[in-house]
């Protein structure tokens, strides 16, 4: 079901109960309603045509930004649904505009399907829908298309929301984890660790007393300078699940190189070093979503670093390591103690639902 | 996360244990050997870049089949997740496939974004992405890109899937929900109310002899057989959440026209009625899975029917009305007493989590 049924020719549905009941996932009126009430709200009319169950767009519309179509989805099922920093809705567009960007494509459209608990308030919903919409309308995307499914009370936990994007690749860009190459730069943008850090903080776990706010951001403008900046450069991945740790050792792998980070150079916010220590975690695998991973030639380094130091979500940018050989696809941390320890994988679980 | 990570430079990760844990969502190597093992081993190594988070696409390979793009989602949640006819995995690519072509577009590619319950079986999981994989192999759509998250038990029902599908559009069709104009033959291509009875029956609440099949089916070769033989067709909708009683309604009230469809010429199978009657239910609201509502003019109507007649998926199809009026938006029935009803809008819920 398209969110942009019924625009023209009928007047908006209203809700008129205060939650979420299984009558609004049933197909019929309650279920337009809904949509029209909340989403249609929130999102507002776009570019598509209305009416139908499904959003269209003239190929030239891509052709005008690239050559190539990005496709990518995500689902988001963070527990609590709102965080210093941010909430779900957020999370799900600046997700989704994020995997867009980190090929380098231009994040264009959103397709968004909610499946909601039986019971939850529409008030929430409907905060949720705004900050999807404003997110996305900050981001210069929209969200053109959806659905919404509403299971029993108890057979989800109030919200998950799934997004899909597409956008175009300009011509000139092949960005791949296969290219990274001795000697090349790795970049982050910012302090690590701050999306976990905040999300085990707001569940409740912890009582400290400065919250550590997540760092959701969209972040394609800044990988765009970046990209203007340092045309050569190899890849860029955003550090979400697994942390930094994990990008690293999936462009180890990709690349077949060995890559060595300083512990030194890493930037991490003393509180989420504190709360780590505290709780036996590595803040190299905690979550982030609004931090890059970016390997550059060493040559266009420092170009790319002042490009992000340029951006408000790159002022801490900085250089943590480098590729140091073309084999073995290892990656390997020199300690501020001057010692070497290996950064591996994520083996088992480190923190659940944090995105 | 791409389903396409490590084919090229890594083994296989294998999962060797027999159900979802928590570090199956967490981003390491748990998460990574998941999706190798039960995902990729179903799916299969396809045309977008490997080790990528998104698939890219050339636009020409869209160019290709038309001048505008398709885009379109839908959550499935269907409990049980296996029943006659069907199972989850199937509904998943075949709502998506039918969503793409009821606009008149060739399904092309999908992606796949599935939440999954801690505990879950893994053989469950590999079974339905199995399912997954045929029914898109037979559709001629690849599943290029997708997402895994893993939820705590009780987080959610077993597993949730979402799939969004792109394909193009031909440059010579116009279809649209309000292009339907007086005189024009309302056509199904089948037994209505197959899927929506079904899972009922599955769910054990009644114990039928012979218990009904869902008729959940890609039906884009249909579609593209409905249009190649009666090129003026108006619209096409398919009849799910709802079922026919409401396409028909958002077909009234898109173009603004009267529909008439005739009781007797209705086609429900036996069972469904009975079932129906015990119940207390009306077949034209229950859910199909493999239906389309078919507006032509009349001068083609012979033609569509014909062409659905010839395809397995419409060898029941049906001439079930016309549109009576270029005004007044309103479904009439007239039953096989020769009195008439109002067909409305399904106000409250009639039957949850059908799809």
């Amino acid at each position: 079901m398209n969110f942009v049924p019924f625009v023209k020719t009928r007047t908006r549905g209203k809700v008129n109960v205060s939650s979420v009941t299984l009558a609004h996932g049933g197909g019929g009126k309650a279920m337009k309603d809904l949509i029209d009430d909340v989403f249609l709200t929130a999102f507002g009319e776009h570019a598509c045509e209305p009416l139908e169950d499904q959003a269209r767009f003239d190929l030239a519309v891509f052709a005008a930004h690239g050559d190539r179509l990005a496709f990518t989805t995500d689902s988001f099922v963070v527990d609590p649904l709102f965080f210093p920093g941010g909430d779900i809705g957020k999370l799900a567009v600046c997700g989704t505009v994020n995997d867009l960007a980190v090929g380098g494509a231009v994040p264009m459209y959103l397709s968004c399907a909610v499946i909601i608990e039986e019971g939850v308030q529409i008030d929430l919903l409907r905060q949720v829908a705004l900050s999807m919409a404003r997110t996305a309308s900050q981001a210069g995307v929209q969200i053109v298309t959806g659905d919404t499914k509403v299971v029993p009370r108890g057979a989800c936990d109030k919200i998950f929301i799934t997004t899909t994007g597409v956008g175009a690749i300009p011509a000139s860009l092949a960005l791949g984890v296969d290219k990274a190459r001795a000697g090349d730069a790795v970049l982050v943008n910012g302090l690590l660790g701050d999306h976990g850090a905040a999300i085990l903080c707001a569940r409740g776990d912890m009582a400290l007393e400065t919250p550590i706010a997540s760092d959701c951001a969209c972040l394609h403008e800044l990988i765009g300078a970046i990209l203007a900046a340092a045309p050569g450069t190899r890849f860029i991945r955003d550090a979400t699940r697994g942390g930094v740790a994990t990008v690293l050792n999936e462009i180890a792998d990709g690349s077949g190189v060995s890559i060595e980070i300083e512990e030194g150079m890493t930037p991490i916010r003393e509180e989420v070093k504190a709360f780590c220590e505290v709780l036996g975690l590595d803040p190299l695998y905690l979550a982030n979503e609004g931090k890059i991973v970016v390997i550059v030639p060493p040559d266009q380094a420092e170009a790319a670093l002042a490009a992000m130091r340029r951006d408000p979500l790159g002022l801490d940018a900085a250089r943590i390591g480098r590729i140091t050989s073309d084999q073995d696809s290892r990656v390997m941390m020199r300690t501020s103690f001057g010692g070497h320890r290996m950064v591996d994988m994520l083996v088992g679980e480190q923190l659940p639902r944090i995105c």
